[in-house]
C-alpha cells in the first residue's frame, strides 16, 4: 500500500484507509471493518451492497471525491440495473473498484424492495452485525469419480467463498439438501448462523437460487403486554410491530400468583408455557402477515422477559424463584433452536435468549441496560422500569449494581379507589390551582382539559371513569405542590372550610376530583398505597447510590409502558425518583424491547451485555440494613432527609416541616437539607 | 522434575516418566496421555481409576517397581474397599500417591459389578477414548448475594474440577437441572459430549449424585441382517450382542429393488426409514434386556451401513444412488442427536456415523477398513465384503484405493439351481474324489460328513435341502481340481461314461451332488453364474491392484458373514480373490461391525477413518477400459492369465491350457504362466 494509492474514507462509520486502485470496494469495506452486507457473493445479483459516493472536496479528511474515482459500470451492474433497478447515485460496491479518492457512504436502509419504513422502537440506528448471514454459492455437479457428497461440496463452497471453516449442519437439512442443490441447478444459498467467537458455524437453512431475505424477531415478554418486532436481518429495517396481552394472566394477575398457580396445579407449568408460546406465535403470525413475510424467512430471534415470564417460556419451573435464594435455573445467555420452544418459523430458525441479572432482575432489565447502556459512559445512569415490581439498574463503565423494589400493583392503578388501567375516559393529567385548590384534568381520548369549553360535550360519551397510573403520579404531587396534603401525606382536613373539594370520609379526608358519575376522589388510603410504592422504590434506589458512593444521579432513563406515561418533574415531586437534572431525565419507551432488537441485529451487543451482566452487582433490597430507615424516609414528599436542589431549581416546593430524620434524632440533616434547597431556589430565581 | 524423582511405567501403553514424590498416580497418568477412567473426580467413590502395581525388578526399564513404592491405603480408599470392594492388588489410582519407582499397569477390563464378559466382536482390545466421559462435581448452593444460576454453577464447576470451558448444554435439560441437583443435594454427574477438537463440549445428560454407569450401542445396518453391539463406555466391555434381520427386505430383496420403490411409491422412503428404525430400537431393547441396561444410561452410539442403508436410516432418499453418477447427500462423518432419528435411549443421546467412500462403498466399508487398517501398516492388504454389491479396499499406508463391484446374488445361493440361504440341512462343505468323482459332503447342523456312518440317521430330521454359499464355491472349485469341467467352466460330458454323477441336461451337463428329495445338481448354468460372479469381483480387485501397480496382494481379509464361511483356499482356487500366502488370508467376520465399535470406544478412530476417508481413491470399475478383458480373463478357474504360484504351492492345480489371453493375441503370457506355475509347484514338492 503506497502512500499514493487512493485513500477512501467510509460513512457513516468514518473508517478509512489506503487501496490500490483496482480494489474492490466491498473488498476494501471489509479490510476496514466496515459492514456491508453481501449474499450473492460478488455476482451482482442481490443489491445488498449498494453504496453512493459522495461528491466534492473533504478538506478536513483531505479528500477529493468524485464519481468518476470509481470505475464505470460494468456489465454485471447494467445488467441488475435492469433487472432490479438502482436508484440514483447506488452503485454495486462488489462490481466497483476504487480508482481515486472517495468518501463512500454506506446506506443504513438499504431499499431492495419498496417495503414501508417503520420507525425504530427508538430512534436510533444499530451497527449491524447478525448471527445469521446468508451466503449464495454455485457448486459443481456430482462427479462419479470424486465422490464428495453433495453436502460435502456445499461445505467445501461455502469454505472457498465465504471463509467458514468446520461448518456444522442442522439435522433436519440433511435429507433435503439432494433436492434443493437440484431445484437451484446447483446454485443455492445457505444460511449461516454463527453467534459467537467460538461457536462453530452452522448451516440453518437453505433454498434453491438465490434467497435475498432473512428475517428476525426481537420479542419482549412482559408480564401484561407481549411485544415484538418484525426486523429484516440484512437491511435492518422493522418490517411490522404488534403486541397482544400476555395469555398468563388467567392463570394469575401478577408474578407471585403465577408461582403460587405452578405449585398448586400440577400441570400448571405445562399449561403456563404452552400458552406464551402460542402467543407468541399468534403474533409472529401478525407481524408476517402484516410485513408480507413468510414464516419460512424468520431465522433468527432474541426474547427477553423477567425471570419468571423467562423460565416459563423456557418451560422451567419458576417455583424457586418464588422464594429465598430465588435461585434462576439458568442466568447466562441461553442459545436453542426455535423448535425446541415449539415456535413456528424456518426450521432451523435460533432463539437467543439475554442472560438475567439476578432472581428478580430478568433478562429484560440486561436488554434495557443494553439499550441505555449505562456501563458504556462515565456520567451515573440510573435505568428503571416501573411495574409491580421495579427493576433499578444504576452506574457507568466503572461499575453498576442492580435492585429489583416490590412497588405494589399501585401505580398501575390497583389498589387506588378511583384507579384504573390506561385507557380512554381515564384521568390521565392532572393540575390544581394553589390559591382556589380547583382541580383541572384532561382525560385519554380527549385533547381538551376539563375546564376549557367543550370539554362535556367531548366527553359525554367516553364519560370520566377514573384515575390512571401518569395522573396519580401527578395529583398527588399536585396535591402536594398546593397544599392539600403535608409533605407526611395527611390531607389537610382544616382545608374543608375552604374548599368543597375535601370531603370528610370516615376519620379521614378525600380530595374530590370530579363530581360526576362515578364520582372520583383521591383518598387518604390511596395517598398511603402511593408513599408506600414509592418509599419502596426510591429505598431500592437509595440503597444502589449508598453502594456506589454518590449522592445523585447524573441521568435517569424511566423504561417501560409506565415511564412513558409519567412526567418526570412529577415523578421527583413525589420522590419516586432522586434528585437529578431534568433535563436528563427521559421516558425511553420499551427500552428491554429495543435491546432484544439491538442483540438480534448486532452479535457484539450480545457478548457486550453477557460480560456486562457478570460484573453488575446484584443488591438484595430487603436485607440491607439501612433499608428500613431509608424506606421510611422515603415516604415523606418528596424524601425525608435528601435534599432535591436540582428539582427546586425547577419547581418551588412547599417549605419542609423541621421534623427529625427517623434514623437520626437531630433536625440539622432538616435543616442543612432545607437551607440547600432554599439556596437552589433563590439560584433560579436570579 | 529431578532425575532422582520416581520413574513409573504404565502398562500396556509402555508410556514412562519421572513424577515427585507424592504425585498422585491418576494425574501422572493423565501427564504421560495414558488414559485411565475416573467419574467421581478423586472422590474415591466411583471404582473407576483403579490400577495394579506390578512388582518385581525390570531391568529392561530400570525398575525395581515395589508395592510398597505407592502409598499406603488412605481412610477414602478404605472406605471405598469396605461399601464397593477391591480385588486383590487394585489399587485406586486417584487415591495413591508415588513414592518410589514403580510399573503400573492399567487393567483393560475394569470389573466395576459382576458383569459377563462376552468377547469382542473380534478379539482385540480397543485402546478407550470416547466421547461421552462421566464427570462428578459438588456445587455450592445457590447464595441470594451471587446470583449465578443453578446451571451456571453447575458449568462453573466443570470447568474448574474436569476443565471443560465453553461448555454448551443440551436444550432438553434446561427445565430439568433444578430438580436433579435439588435431588442429588447438589452433588450431581453430568455426561458431556466432546466429539474432536473444534467441538464444544456439551452437557447432555445429568443425574443426582453418582452415576457410574455409561453405555453406547455399536450397529452394523447390514441390507440383511442388523448386527449390534452394547458396549460400557467406561470399561469397553461388550455387555450384549444381538441381531435382526432388516425388516426393509419387504420392500425390497436387495438394495437397487428398495431404491426403486422408493421410486415408485410417494411414501415408500418414509416407510424403509420408518422401518429400520424401528428394527435399531427394538434391537436397542434386546440387548439391553440382555445386558440389564437401562435405556437411558446409553449416552453414545455409532453407526454404519451401506450408502443406501446409511441415506435412508438418516431419512434421505437413495434415488440418486441408483443411477450415475451416484451421488451421495452426504459423504462425511455425520454426528447429530439420537433424537432426530426417532432412536430411543438417553434424551441427550448422540450418533455419530462413520464417513462413506464413495456412492457404492459405504459406511460399513469405511468401518472395515478401520478395522483391518490397510492404511496403518506397510504391506499391500486387501479387505473384501462380498455380497451382492462386493466392496473392496486395498492400499497401504502411502496409498488406498477403493472400488465396488456388482458380483450378484449367486455368492448367497440365488440363481443356483439348487441354492439356498445357510440354513440347517443346506450342504456347507464339499469334496470329490479325484478318480472316483465321487463327493462327499456335510450340512449345516450335522457333524458326520455324507460318506461317514451315521450320517443318514444324523440328517434324516433335517433332510439335504440344498447348497448354500460357501458350498457353491467349494463344490465348483472342487469339480475343477477334480476334472469334471475345464478351467473354462464347462462340464465334461465325456465323464458321463466314466460315473452316473454326470447327467445329461438338455443340452448341457450337470454333475449330481446328492440324489435325494430334493435331488441336489450343479448344472452348468450354475457353473456360469459363478464364473460371472467371481469374474467381476476379480475384476475390481485386478483393477485396484493395476492402479497401485502391483501384480500379487500381501495379506487378505475376507469380511461379512460370507468371508466367515468361505474356504480361503477355495475362494482362490475360483479365482475369486487374488493370489497370496494362504497364512495371510482370513476371514475376519464383522469387520464393519468391529469398526464401529472403535469409533464408538474411540475418538481418534473417528479422526482416523475421516482422514483417511479423504485420501481413499475410488475407482469406477465399469468406466475402465481394461475392465472387459479383465473380466473375461477372469471366467476362467483361476484366471486366463494370472499366475497363482502361492496358490499353487498349496494345491494342486490342473494343467493349463495353452490358449489365447483374451486381449494378447500371443500365448507368450499363459506360457509364462505356466512355466512360473510349475516351478512352483515344484518348489513345494521338494
Amino acid at each position: 500500500m503506497a502512500t499514493t494509492d487512493p485513500l477512501v474514507l467510509f460513512m457513516p462509520s468514518g473508517k478509512r484507509g489506503r487501496f490500490a486502485k483496482g480494489t474492490v470496494v466491498l473488498d476494501a469495506a471489509r479490510e476496514l471493518g466496515v459492514y456491508v452486507e453481501s449474499v450473492c457473493g460478488g455476482r451482482a445479483t442481490c443489491g445488498r451492497c449498494q453504496v453512493i459516493v459522495q461528491e466534492g472536496n473533504f478538506a478536513k479528511h483531505g479528500i477529493t471525491s468524485a464519481n468518476d474515482h470509481l470505475s464505470a459500470r460494468g456489465a454485471k451492474e447494467e445488467r441488475y440495473e435492469r433487472v432490479r433497478g438502482l436508484a440514483d447515485g447506488r452503485r454495486l460496491s462488489c462490481s466497483s473498484t476504487i480508482e481515486g479518492d472517495l468518501v463512500i457512504d454506506v446506506p443504513q436502509d438499504t431499499v431492495i424492495n419498496a417495503q414501508v419504513v417503520r420507525k425504530a422502537a427508538l430512534d436510533r440506528v444499530i451497527e449491524r452485525n447478525p448471527a445469521v448471514q446468508l451466503c449464495y454459492v454455485e457448486l459443481d455437479e456430482p462427479d462419479m469419480h470424486k465422490p464428495l457428497g453433495d453436502l460435502d461440496r456445499l461445505k467445501k463452497m461455502l469454505e472457498q467463498d465465504w471463509h467458514y471453516h468446520d461448518l456444522q449442519v442442522a439435522p433436519h437439512l440433511l435429507h433435503e439438501v439432494q433436492k434443493i442443490l437440484r431445484k437451484g441447478e446447483w446454485g443455492v444459498t445457505a444460511a449461516i448462523h454463527r453467534d459467537g467467537p467460538t461457536a462453530r458455524p452452522t448451516i440453518i437453512a437453505l433454498w434453491p437460487g438465490l434467497h435475498n431475505e432473512a428475517y428476525g424477531i426481537a420479542c419482549d415478554i412482559g408480564s401484561t403486554t407481549i411485544a415484538m418486532h418484525l426486523v429484516s436481518l440484512l437491511s435492518g429495517r422493522i418490517v411490522a410491530s404488534s403486541g397482544a396481552s400476555n395469555p398468563q394472566i388467567r392463570f394469575g394477575e401478577d408474578l407471585m400468583s403465577r408461582v403460587s398457580y405452578v405449585m398448586m396445579n400440577p400441570n400448571g407449568r405445562e399449561a403456563m408455557t404452552t400458552a406464551v408460546r402460542e402467543a407468541a406465535n399468534e403474533l409472529i403470525g401478525k407481524v408476517c402477515a402484516e410485513g408480507d413475510v413468510a414464516r419460512d424467512d424468520i431465522l433468527d430471534m432474541v426474547f427477553v422477559g423477567n425471570p419468571i415470564m423467562h423460565h416459563l417460556f423456557l418451560g422451567i419451573d419458576p417455583t424457586e424463584l418464588g422464594q429465598a435464594p430465588f435461585a434462576l435455573a439458568v442466568s447466562g445467555a441461553v442459545d436453542v433452536p426455535a423448535s425446541t420452544l415449539d415456535l413456528s418459523a424456518n426450521a432451523g430458525a435460533r432463539v437467543y435468549l439475554l442472560p438475567c441479572i439476578a432472581g428478580h432482575v430478568g433478562a429484560d432489565s440486561a436488554a434495557a441496560a443494553l439499550c441505555e447502556g449505562p456501563h458504556r459512559q462515565d456520567e451515573m445512569m440510573m435505568v428503571v422500569d416501573v411495574g409491580t415490581n421495579a427493576e433499578i439498574v444504576l452506574g457507568n463503565r466503572d461499575r453498576v449494581v442492580a435492585a429489583s423494589s416490590p412497588t405494589g400493583p399501585a401505580f398501575e392503578g390497583a389498589e387506588i379507589s378511583s384507579g384504573q388501567r390506561a385507557a380512554p375516559g381515564a384521568i390521565e393529567r392532572v393540575r390544581i390551582d394553589k390559591d382556589t385548590l380547583e382541580p383541572r384534568f384532561k382525560i385519554i381520548g380527549v385533547d381538551t382539559w376539563s375546564d376549557e369549553d367543550g370539554f362535556a360535550e367531548a366527553s359525554a360519551q367516553l364519560g370520566v371513569t377514573g384515575i390512571c397510573g401518569s395522573a396519580i403520579i401527578e395529583v398527588i404531587a399536585e396535591m402536594y405542590l398546593s397544599g392539600v396534603i403535608s409533605e407526611d401525606g395527611v390531607i389537610d382536613g382544616a382545608l374543608a372550610d375552604k374548599t368543597p373539594r375535601i370531603l370528610q370520609n370516615g376519620r379521614t379526608w378525600s380530595y374530590l376530583l370530579h363530581d360526576g358519575t362515578p364520582r372520583i376522589t383521591v383518598t387518604q388510603n390511596d395517598v398511603r398505597a402511593i408513599q408506600l410504592g414509592k418509599a419502596a422504590l426510591y429505598a431500592g434506589i437509595k440503597l444502589l447510590m449508598e453502594k456506589l458512593g454518590i449522592d445523585h444521579v447524573d441521568r435517569i432513563s424511566l423504561a417501560g409502558a409506565f415511564g412513558t406515561f409519567i412526567d418526570p418533574t412529577y415523578a421527583m415531586v413525589l420522590g419516586l425518583i432522586p434528585d437529578c437534572d431534568l433535563d436528563k431525565v427521559k421516558a425511553v419507551g420499551n427500552a428491554a424491547g429495543h435491546g432484544a432488537l439491538m442483540a438480534l441485529l448486532n452479535r457484539d451487543h450480545r457478548r457486550e451485555i453477557e460480560d456486562t451482566v457478570t460484573h453488575i452487582e446484584k443488591i438484595e433490597t430487603a436485607l440491607e440494613p439501612n433499608f428500613q430507615r431509608i424506606f421510611i424516609n422515603a415516604m415523606a414528599l418528596p424524601n425525608k432527609v435528601d435534599p432535591f436542589p436540582f428539582l427546586a431549581q425547577q419547581v418551588t416546593l412547599p417549605p419542609r416541616q423541621i421534623e427529625q430524620d427517623a434514623g437520626d434524632g437531630t433536625d440539622s440533616a432538616a435543616q442543612r437539607r432545607r437551607s440547600r434547597e432554599d439556596r437552589a431556589a433563590r439560584r433560579s430565581r436570579t
